[in-house]
């Protein structure tokens, strides 16, 4: 056999440029998907230097797609632009500016805008437009027409941003709703959970969204448990511009803010069961038994138990495979394994109850 | 004044206990599987107080159980007892500790030994022991003899230990060799690599190891490609041990040392093109078009270029996708993505020459 | 084809051994001295193979040494014995074994062990010791009193640990700590903390203590704000045993549990004023200036403003400055800065309030 | 005594909004200051919107303040303006929008510019300028010498980044240097290293720098020795753009590149002695002691044995104490610790020999 041997050359630079590619690398994040549909890791609330964000438009999709996200949108301020002595006022050209990068990384990424008010009644996000251009006009219910208009989904972004009181629900909002014109609310924006929205969108059906809001560079290299932008979950029926809509319209949706998932019961249930997986036992005494428990997401799960059988406060770590050790009051004690999974938000204050099924290995 | 304070039974939930479970997950280390195999990640060789070692036995499971391996061995010097003052000498008494928790933990745990003579001849392991017992005896080869009566695998330790002069093959290596007796050799130890026993291996035909020898208690909580164990990855037809030793027996093994995979061309092929994945073209133009390439394994690909085509230097980060960015001189250049991969050994000082073959997407 | 190979010999020094010193690397935990005291950062609560943990007695010390520790204990149930059936009980012997250790480390080493009855009464520990054998008797109240009488400082162990209770103030506690032979309790104890123990640590001026309980292998390999032993904090008027048993008997100490400090509000203004250092203001404008928060510890600060002025939260990073901006009503407002520590516990439910001072840069 | 409660609503917020100072963190850069001088970390090549960077330019004022270093400037392109369809070219405008902030901060920020020719004769930064605009006219010593009227500090960059054919040193080099208008080299740019670079600076007295010719958002959060921009540590006699410019022009200046710090020997044992502090004996017998050495900066130390004493392979991790155990051939065998630290690099395949002297404690 002949063998290929490396020359000389190639040993020299044994200490690869880690500079070239730095940026450019993706870490995948980890959802299950829901029966029947696929699940999104969606940012739909970004800014850049075309309203009073820090960065150049293509910035926002690197950035996104470096933290495994399949959406992301540009939402510059229609109304208000910090940079208007440098840089002229052009409200398409961000979504231009970054659209070819984002077809490169294949990334979803709506054409967005946001709809800038006083408080009240606040600030709009419209994703899924053509033309912004038309959104810039005094009246604000026409806004949202010419917005629809266009095919869009708009939401309340981030109500009470100026406090409770400012963030009340008006007549002007019940219009909006009742005209079909307002398609969801911010539950959590940046670092602030909002739980009257949450109570809101749960009362009056309307779409649950988590986004960033990001104005400086996101220095977040790596999504992780711990360490992970504000986000929408969309579970759609395909991956694509049109499937993004169709999931967010029909209210497929759900919230990841610091360590909790917000969302419906429905959803809550296929992210906890498609991520967590018991097996055992092993080691079966009378007196105790022992479960590995795994959990495939990039979300710990937090459990509290409410049933008779288990330990009292059980964290199973994104990624991770934890051994779980049950004392057994009598041999035959059934596996009655209830908890609630206190990360979980199915209502402001309420938890997901779960029951960890175990198969046999 | 009325005070309302908390109660505290509401903070309880939220604050869960980190103690009860901290040391009981574990993170799965993904390698690919080559065709007709499975890769079980394992280490070899370790200590307890029962030789030289700072830790209770079933802490070594427990350690190697974390940090995602498949199999580990206690190899306890038969001869030496640096605690023997305070603990009588048992020989199997450290594989029977731990024996029941590495059931609980469905890890494979083969009894082992380290069989320990002055350098030269050195120290040597032998596994899948049924009694260590018999092996306590002075002449070499007859120790040798009983454990392969037993049916053990045998393998000289980190030959170079005390020096390169003390390391050398001597007549009795090569009588233990000739007569079947010892079956591979350690390529690394813990912090150390023996490109000599490196060479001997792809000569004899022995199989190549890597371990950690480890003595103290091992602080790695997750293995990653920055922080791992030395590992020997061994490529079974089942998973078990009977699977295991026949894998071992028939050199389908390789060696996962610092940021280096060390093996035969056909294992480092197999764990290289299981593990990447480039697809595009995405966002061709007449010059040029980027690629993603996928990295699946827990090993950082360290690539240079040997080709006409791509970038100099690629480095493709474990569990990460890498856009590459490939400057076409002409528009209809043949994408001829040849290179070698530099930390993967295929001999001491050769690497594995790689094409990067392109799927659509 | 002349090949050029690469001596390796060029190689081999650019790549050093990590694994000689990789166990051997100290980093220093920083905290601030109260005035006229040094503050040592202690653990005097762990557990070897010599009662029911599972490591070598070492390996203690070389833990806490590691972790920035000045002084840790060794403190064996001297009841309960796990590995009777292997290891032959010897109730000093685990200190001998780690003395010398502690003493080439240069760390402050009581002689310590644990005083086990079934719950209640409890487990207590005693430090400073100098012969453990004659606490083995039967009467608990003996037991304290020859501890006592060898000079220890005596302390209950995690009241609460097998619920609220078991974890009641009996008469016999009532007996020890009226006979002075009862000085202190653990406020925190690895992963819980009691606020019962810390009410009464209060009203009956018991010292208030925090520490470990570690059985297995500790994993943290260096000390930071976020990963952390519980510890105990002592402020000392002189680093010796003499010195560290002064403060514990006078009460100078607080505790280091998850995010927080718990202590005497005294050492907390002292830990507080003398991490924390305010400069400013720098770009001072009619509507707002900026401050440079320092703060030097290895302890994050969470504060909630009461006053005025600042924004709402602040959190200022351990070892970090941190850029707080104040948005002034007046241009010549008062900067009276006042908050709540959160994380500074100075009884059960109640944090310490404190004002920010300005230095002049 | 009346206590301080802390009512109700300061607990309900116990999760602090990370949010508002996430960005504003600053964590120091330790390095000793050689006698009579002090260090700063500089990085004195960084881009903006301006020419072809991605960022607002007061982002690189922010990005350097948080990574603990104390001078910065902008040096955008003169002749090079990527987004000029969009933002109009105005050479001055990024110094003056990133100004305030730099003031705010209290950071060093001199005026720069980045005078760029087609390679070779290649690319140069002027920094300490007063105006861009004059220095925009196609003459290139005519650019040399306004900038030099205005005080200018000007050095060429990455003099090979074209290859090493196009990094030639050409007869307009020469004219450059001969008539004091060129300064300094960079030694290192971003991910590379110039040993070319290197070698003439020592032989032409040319003042070394390293930076970081940064375009996208700097990820890095925080400096450490394993993540750190490619820096100049500049030794200054007082902390001013003056002080910053008179030791810029006298040569004391080195660079921080990956893991190595490159400079005269003279600045390299300043930083070498100023760091290292061994203390001992510690643990003294017949055939061995014991040595604490402590690294205070922020670069590992990694040493190679040359004399006939001590471990052969010694890392000094940065900001820790390495435990260092000698064997003894005799009891009274003098401690001769000669050292070479490997990655001290005072010329090009050099590096620097040092004694580890000993003190007691």
């Amino acid at each position: 056999m002949k063998k290929l041997w490396v020359p000389l050359a190639l040993f020299i630079p044994l200490v690869l440029s880690e500079r070239a590619t730095s940026a450019e690398v993706r870490y995948e994040v980890e959802f299950p998907d829901p029966p029947g549909y696929q699940t999104l890791v969606c940012d739909f609330h970004t800014h850049t230097v075309y309203s009073d964000g820090m960065v150049w438009p293509p910035v926002r999709v690197n950035e996104a797609w470096r933290q495994g996200f399949d959406a992301t949108a540009i939402t510059d301020h229609i109304e208000h632009h910090l940079h208007e002595d440098d840089l002229p006022i052009k409200l398409n050209r961000s979504y231009e500016l970054a659209a070819g990068r984002a077809k490169e990384l294949k990334m979803l990424f709506p054409m967005g805008a946001e709809i800038t008010r006083d408080t009240p009644p606040g600030h709009f996000n419209a994703i899924f437009l053509r033309d912004i251009e038309p959104l810039d006009t005094p009246d604000l219910i026409e806004v949202f027409k010419r917005a629809n208009e266009q095919g869009a989904f708009v939401f309340w972004n981030h109500h009470e941003w100026q406090g409770e009181e400012k963030g009340r629900w008006l007549e002007i909002h019940t219009t909006l709703y009742e005209n079909k014109l307002l398609h969801g609310m911010e539950v959590a924006n940046g670092g602030k959970y909002y739980p009257r929205a949450h109570q809101w969108c749960l009362d009056k059906n309307l779409t649950m969204l988590g986004n960033s809001d990001t104005h400086d560079p996101d220095l977040i290299d790596r999504t992780s448990s711990d360490h992970h932008r504000t986000a929408t979950l969309v579970f759609v029926k395909e991956k694509s511009l049109d499937g993004l809509k169709e999931a967010l319209r029909a209210g497929r949706a759900a919230v990841w803010y610091t360590d909790q998932l917000i969302g419906r019961q429905e959803w809550l249930e296929a992210l906890f069961y498609g991520s967590i997986k018991a097996t055992g036992p092993n080691a079966r005494s009378e007196k105790s038994l022992s479960l590995e428990i795994a959990n495939s997401s990039d979300v710990d799960m937090k459990l509290k138990r409410i049933g008779p059988t288990g330990p009292g406060d059980l964290k199973l770590p994104a990624r991770g495979t934890t051994l779980v050790r049950i004392n057994l009051v009598r041999p035959d004690q059934p596996l009655d394994l209830r908890y609630v999974a206190v990360n979980l938000l199915t209502a402001p204050g309420a938890s997901l109850p779960v029951v960890l099924k175990i198969e046999e290995k």
